[in-house]
């Protein structure tokens, strides 16, 4: 027999009965029946319910084990009796006899309990993190994400894709985040940076003629804490392809990712036909460029309705300012003064004077819109806001005037909080979207100047002729995301192959040819030399696994994660280098002088 | 129509003939046959002949295309003339009538020809990269690389692995070679280390109770320039099971590592079973731990033949120390005394004395011995020897005396020499097989202690017993390697999972279980937690995949090398970092001071 095992501790059924077998694995819990030893016997793959009676030569050692011993035992498979089947368990109709059991490792009084895996403190879980993932919850997180991400490699696989590795130690890039340094020990003084994803790689690969890339990457930012992103690492499903247009992306990488979601939703439906949203209208109807379509709130504009009407406040921003908007946010089932009142403090708690409302009741048979706003407007209008946003007695409607390059996102917020306390979102789907032509530069407030919007790599729509005649800031951009649930999954562009596009739309941004060069001398120069037009995307492995096991916290989700402030409790990182590193590397730590 | 192909430049057969199509590529070559232009078309899947005749529309453009041009083609399918069918193309029976050419990306004039591949100096190929990962050769060897990749992936799910990827950001950690550091920003003055190896972490995931694990691993070594090695980063197929003992890890991974072999030999014989050969009889046999088997000389023991005998030198050395023994290479077809004179020059040439021989020839229809050799140690002697070794006339056989330890690798050099200058080493084979039971420790003659012999995370064979009792320098590890064709791919071990067994190893090599703690904290703890039984392997991908397309060079394999000198000439790294950058990581370069 084996040294250590014939069977897993998920292996044992009915029919084995009777057969002398040999497991390995954890002790999950001990109880003791009336003299009599009952073990769980657990492993990676299931828990086996172990017997050992007074008499059996195995007793005396199966009196001494504790939680979490490394332990080894024969014996005897016998068929449970009909009242202690355990249908819940895929060993439930049998249990295991112990005729001789051995220690293979104690353990010492444990920091972190496994079973019932009661609520610890995270550092605690952190240091003794071998521990904290022998819990059920998190082993199966870690268990399905691995099988997440081996099905991303099986559906790139199948729609032609091959995965390439590209380096990780390379040089810095200017692409928004805060490098991570590597100091050089052969070349004193300079340093290699780690790739904050492999976008100039992946595009060089295109240019390589290499035509359907895609990589699980490692991903490397050195970010001060947030909620939503590990310290550190992460990882994207990356890809890039060559010789297409946008639509071939969105037409490829659809299926693959609603592929994935439908394996392992659990059976909560999945978007069939990802809606594509232009980004203007997105913003329009949900507020947001990461709309949760489960709620089923879109947002209208009615400034009509309000110009020239006995609403002053609104009439008379609409009178003094083109820029102005009014936008409505149509809340079905709202129709209460309570909640319409509830909804206008939570707006005022976000420092905005307030939330204007109307809401409709039955009134003598007829639809009747009450609350200041409408007395304001008057029956006639309140009727036509009434037939546009198609509510009826019962519903409430929250109104939102200015400028919507100003309001949208508290808009977006009030469509949320709307949508969610009147329980209008279904929580148990998977609704995802693109959303699509975002614009290609923004207005810099702070420095009072154009910047790029999103990706200086993207292509913008309309070529050299936009970028020469068009208004930069009404220039699109071959450039979408991936939304699922309100949370952005994938983001993507056709990128800028053309050398002189490119320099020309760095101009625009206050950049030349020279900074270009400098910044992205590799991807520029290959430019030269007959680039494919190519695209692609990167979809945050993180967020869709989080997304699919319905984890809050991502360290619910990842292996070995460091805490908030960046360190490896388990490991001990970062630590001091020794004076002999330092000097191999000619550095010298000089501490920042403290403020008091 | 598809705004750039409707086919791949690998797609079109005879069955298309008539079709108008449109291909994307790149210009590989253009031929003027009498006013006609024939232009090959490539793409990442293959070629496709394109023809433009000067009545066609397409012609003007044609003839401005120059080669890596990317263009657009809009043309009819034709059937080539039988005299012009090319079978070595999939394409070779239609060629691709152009009506129109679209210029999507011009090309400069090329730092680095494609076509033909022509040699180039290394450091243009590296600085132009993607021009040099279009050319055949490295193209193929890449696609070839990753095809190798996707099926160690593919073999290790069929045996039930799963793949893991562990933090890259970790711990410093002292397994041997030098780390990589990279400055914490947030934690002044300390460093996280890129991992040498993910070691620790597949412990751990044992200790955390999964199973099988895998992973591709991303690896990081700072060691100066070695051919066989490159700067930087390399990847390992790395696993660890648990539960096992080294048969079953062994037993595991040969049918796994074989089946790669085979899929991808190119019909190559690929070694079957592979032969488990103890450290001691693969020295004493190859006069190396990773023996070339595609040699069929094996080294005998020979020292009685020489002992008392009449050549001196070895007598005497062999009365004088009990440790000296005398070694027997034979090299049959080897004798010739100009060969035999040969290989003691070449002996001669490495800083040795010489190297002894006698060669057999046939005398009067008797074998006869013949060189100083065989006259001083008489005929008897001579002709036992050729007896024990089996030779024949026309073999050689040469001699090597003294204390095994310090002659067995010139013993092992004289052995690949003698069977690569005979021609007995059969090239076109794959000859693999395990080299077990290495010893535990070394005597580290610098520093006159005991070291470990190679991984401080082995088990010793005989547990804490033999560390009580035997002579450390007996002891051996269950520690094992794979070797093919004489390098060594894979290496691995059962470990020390048992925290007494660990500190007291590491007491034989002088270090405290402070040590211990301060080094392998992590492990070192986990392990006091219920640690199942758990070993495992790792296999150099980079070296598999250089035997598998027969490169010599590891930048022939290998996507965006760096240089000798660990820099990345693509990409410019590494280079100096911003004042800002150092004084957020709290650093200063201080240069050594150059000596002259």
């Amino acid at each position: 027999m084996h040294r250590y095992r014939s069977h897993t501790c998920a292996a044992l059924r009915k029919s084995d009965v009777g057969q002398t077998v040999r497991l390995s694995g954890w002790v999950h819990r001990v109880r003791d029946h009336g003299g009599v030893l009952f073990i769980d016997l657990r492993d990676h793959y299931g828990i086996t319910q172990v017997v050992a009676d007074p008499d059996s030569p195995a007793f005396k050692v199966a009196e001494t084990v504790r939680g979490e011993w490394v332990i080894r035992i024969d014996g005897l498979v016998k068929a449970r009796t009909d009242e202690t089947v355990n249908k819940n368990m895929p060993t439930g109709e049998i249990e295991l006899y112990a005729h001789e059991i051995e220690v293979l490792s104690a353990a010492r009084e444990l920091p972190l309990p496994v079973f019932g895996e009661p609520d610890y403190p995270e550092d605690v879980r952190l240091k003794y993190r071998f521990l904290d993932l022998r819990r059920e919850t998190l082993h199966k997180n870690i268990v399905k994400r691995t099988q997440i991400i081996a099905s991303m490699r099986r559906e790139m696989n199948n729609v032609g894709f091959t995965e390439y590795s590209t380096p990780i130690l390379t040089a810095s890039s200017p692409e928004g985040a805060r490098d991570f340094l590597v100091p050089s020990r052969i070349h004193e003084g300079t340093f290699y940076a780690l790739p904050q994803a492999p976008q100039q790689y992946k595009q060089l690969l295109m240019v390589a003629g290499f035509d359907r890339y895609f990589q699980i990457a490692p991903c490397f930012r050195d970010e001060d804490p947030r909620a939503d992103r590990l310290p550190g690492e992460f990882y994207q499903l990356d890809l890039e392809m060559s010789f297409v247009e946008q639509e071939d992306v969105w037409n490829t990488m659809e299926p693959v990712i609603r592929g994935i979601f439908e394996e392992f939703s659990n059976g909560k439906p999945v978007t069939q036909t990802f809606r594509r949203i232009a980004y203007d209208d997105a913003i329009r109807a949900y507020g947001s460029d990461k709309p949760d379509l489960r709620n089923p709130i879109e947002m209208q504009t009615v400034t009509d309705h309000f110009a020239g009407s006995g609403f002053k406040v609104f009439a008379n921003m609409i009178a003094s300012n083109p820029k102005v908007e009014v936008w409505a946010i149509p809340a079905r089932t709202g129709g209460s003064r309570a909640f319409c009142d509830r909804m206008n403090a939570w707006a005022q708690s976000t420092g905005q004077p307030g939330l204007g409302y109307i809401f409709w009741k039955e009134e003598d048979g007829n639809i009747a819109g009450s609350g200041p706003l409408a007395k304001n407007i008057g029956e006639e209008r309140t009727e036509a806001l009434r037939t546009q946003l198609g509510l009826e007695a019962g519903d409430a409607c929250f109104f939102v005037a200015g400028d919507p390059a100003k309001f949208y996102k508290f808009a977006g917020e009030a469509r949320t909080r709307a949508g969610e306390e009147l329980n209008l979102v279904d929580r148990d789907r998977f609704e995802l979207c693109w959303i699509v032509d975002f614009p290609f530069f923004e207005y810099n407030e702070d420095e009072k100047k154009i910047d790029f919007a999103h990706n200086p790599f993207s292509m913008p729509q309309g070529g050299l002729e936009a970028l020469e005649n068009q208004d930069p800031l009404t220039i699109k951009a071959y450039q979408y995301d991936m939304v699922c649930n309100g949370f952005e999954i994938a983001s993507g562009s056709i990128r800028n192959q053309s050398p002189e596009l490119m320099v020309k739309a760095f101009e625009k941004v206050g950049l030349s040819q020279a900074d270009v060069e400098e910044r992205f001398g590799g991807l520029y120069r290959a430019f030269q030399y007959g680039a494919p037009p190519h695209g692609g995307m990167a979809a945050g492995i993180d967020r869709v696994v989080m997304l699919l096991v319905g984890a809050k916290n991502l360290r619910e989700i990842s292996l070995f994660p460091m805490n908030q402030q960046a360190q490896d409790l388990l490991m001990g990182a970062p630590s001091p280098a020794t004076p002999a590193q330092l000097r191999e590397l000619a550095l010298r730590v000089t501490p920042t002088p403290k403020k008091d």
